[in-house]
């Protein structure tokens, strides 16, 4: 079976979860928690090197405040959970932004590897894709100048997005390292996850003819 | 109906289908020139503002001479029948490499007001991400500055991206001006299109929520 190495994860549906269940959009987002981490578990046993997810975006900044308390204080439980496990952890995003929760400053800069290390994890908050291309000082046509000058560049190549939530649309997530990315949409919304969309995902991901634009 | 402004078009499928067709790869692409047209005239009917055709790319240069010789080929004649309609035309890619066509430079540079002028047309032509980004000379996080320092400059924000042939991955179409573009695909070949695969994804992007990543 051919494993992507490096899967991107777009957890969308929080808030439209919440509202179905009629509760308010904030309140979605810690049950998006238990699905990232079991998302993880089976991405490990699956064999995938490199896992990123899109915790929040210098976009959705623009919401309400108490959507962004929610969001932000749920990435933080994430990356706490993902922390107690096997990983080789990176919390990247723009950091100088008053937004930018204090706790995850000391998983961002250098990569740290927990509890014996692991599958890399990369973590986006408080991310943009403009952030990412800010410091490009005219790298020319060199593809692998261009990486080292994303202020992602610790991140790889992306075989495989994964979103959830049904929208098709990568909505700002690594433009450079998703140029050739497969991209496979789940129609559930994130915090009903269930272990078969990633085994789907996957089973999909056999079925592509990946040529890198070739 | 909510019409986008902007609508990518990726026409993948012509060596497949030259396979199925029991001809040689190279003679596919020929067979996607009248679906070019007849897709520049529904989206001039339907109100569309701009249409980028994604031509060739740099990465596609890796492949046979024979097939890099028909698609180039393939893409001065796509122009040529572009130029003699109503439309602002304007062919983007690296030309300084000596597969870019000659007879297409005419073409570059700035745009062209041909017969009246009328919906802006953008025709790639070995174009590739790495030239795109090559010239960004430190934009900082201003989106603004970020897009006037592409190679690509004077195209615009790409609303919905409709790609043919079945891959769903953009193969670095456009990665700045797509970060929020819907991504529609069409199972069919390219050279086997139809105005019904154009009505059908303006159909699904009525039913997309619009929030450019907010």
């Amino acid at each position: 079976m051919r494993i992507p190495k490096h899967i991107g994860i777009i957890p969308d549906g929080n808030r439209r979860w919440a509202s179905q269940a009629g509760l308010e959009k904030k309140d979605g987002y810690v049950h998006g928690l238990t699905p990232g981490l079991e998302l993880l578990r089976l991405a490990r046993q699956a064999g995938v090197e490199e896992i990123t997810y899109y915790g929040f975006t210098t976009d959705n900044c623009g919401r309400p405040q108490e959507q962004v308390r929610a969001f932000s204080a749920a990435c933080v439980e994430a990356v706490k959970l993902i922390a107690a496990e096997p990983v080789s952890l990176l919390v990247i995003g723009n950091t100088e932004a008053a937004v930018f929760p204090k706790e995850l400053l000391p998983y961002t800069g250098a990569r740290a590897d927990l509890n014996g290390g692991g599958i890399r994890v990369n973590f986006l908050v408080n991310y943009g894709w403009e952030w990412d291309l800010a410091g490009l000082d005219r790298p020319g046509s060199d593809r692998k100048q261009i990486y080292r000058e994303l202020h992602s560049h610790d991140v790889s190549r992306v075989d495989l997005v994964i979103r959830w939530g049904g929208m098709r649309r990568l909505s700002g997530f690594l433009p450079v390292q998703s140029v050739y990315a497969d991209f496979y949409v789940v129609d559930r919304l994130w915090p009903d996850f269930q272990p078969e969309d990633f085994h789907q995902a996957l089973a999909w991901y056999q079925k592509q003819d990946i040529t890198l634009g070739g």
